[in-house]
């Protein structure tokens, strides 16, 4: 489990939105200069050569901003470039084989979209150290994606959760602040930063959305 | 490196084209009756929960043949259960990282397509063990495939590679034999057994194909 992590604005880098490897790698340093707490890799259409390419390039910006840095789905490219941690959905590899293969100290996140989810997490207490709820809505960021639960469905979760909570899917800079109302710990963004004209400044725009909303 | 092992009649079996999980499992099983000296897991079109409640179910199957049984791709997967080892391709995790993962005893191969990544194995020496050679013609199982090389092609790899070779795709029961003119340490097929109505029967055949070539 990991020490500490901020889940307040979590930035999924999804490469292809970014324009690739090189505009990716801007992307992440920008929004990290605008805030942000947590960074994921996820390149769903990509090789692993490609991801870990990427990943060995992202690791040290997060790093410089003591922001934990996690991979999406690939266990192996965690191990490879020594990142925090892996983020598994429900048809990744299971959370306490997760555990397993990145050891005690990595942080590991789990993809729940319904309360049943939400509750069968429970049996990976001291396993995993967040959920991720949603999507909250519809989003064509992810093709596979289940059913939205909108923003009841994040507040039902995030009551039920005994994990930290960050919202995922569809969110954007003008429907933050209504996120932010189911109290979860956080919000995940794709596209409101990586198709952003300019990601540090949608970053900040999030960030302070998110301090506003706490206050 | 694996201390032995034998590149004759690989199976790359591919779950979809057996018709699922327990199809796929009925179809390992056969095909070691049959003779296969080795099984490769790969099914690119499944998510990794999948890949991980196959390979976990295919693995005691082919310990009781004694065969080797590795993973393409995904190493997190052949570290989950146990696997032999990883089956790499040019756009997967490089072969040295695999290595590093995996640890001294697993059995790596790595993907060449033609003479120039032949060479670029070389600097692989004391970190694969064999390479996969292929598409020996072209294959609608494989939609990102390189070019095929044809028989010459195969025969130029096997003449120039300081590994053992296994020639791979579009190998089937009534070409095998003209594929092992080119001199490979084995043939790997995929539908040739996978989609076969007695993937026994094919196997033996195709065992009996190679043991004849080489008399």
């Amino acid at each position: 489990m990991r020490a500490s992590f901020d889940l307040s604005l979590y930035l999924v880098l999804d490469p292809v939105q970014c324009g690739g490897h090189d505009a990716a790698i801007a992307v992440a340093r920008a929004a990290l200069e605008g805030g942000v707490t947590l960074v994921q890799l996820r390149a769903p259409e990509w090789h692993k050569r490609a991801w870990f390419e990427l990943a060995r390039d992202v690791l040290p910006i997060a790093r410089t901003h003591r922001v934990p840095f996690v991979i999406n789905d690939h266990v192996d490219v965690a191990l490879a470039v020594g990142a925090d941690g892996v983020h598994v959905g429900q048809r990744d590899l299971p959370a306490d084989v997760t555990r397993k293969l990145l050891g005690p100290d990595a942080l590991i996140g789990l993809s729940v979209s319904n309360l049943a989810e939400a509750e069968d997490a429970d049996r990976f207490a001291g396993v995993i150290d967040y959920v991720g709820a949603g999507p909250v809505w519809a989003t064509p960021t992810k093709a596979d994606a289940s059913a939205p639960c909108g923003i009841d469905g994040i507040a039902a979760i995030r009551a039920r959760a005994r994990f930290p909570t960050v919202a995922i899917g569809g969110i954007q800079a003008d429907n933050a602040a209504d996120v932010m109302r189911a109290k979860p710990d956080g919000i995940a963004v794709v596209s409101a930063i990586c198709r952003a004209s300019n990601p540090r400044d949608a970053a900040a725009a999030l960030a302070a959305t998110i301090a506003q909303s706490r206050s």
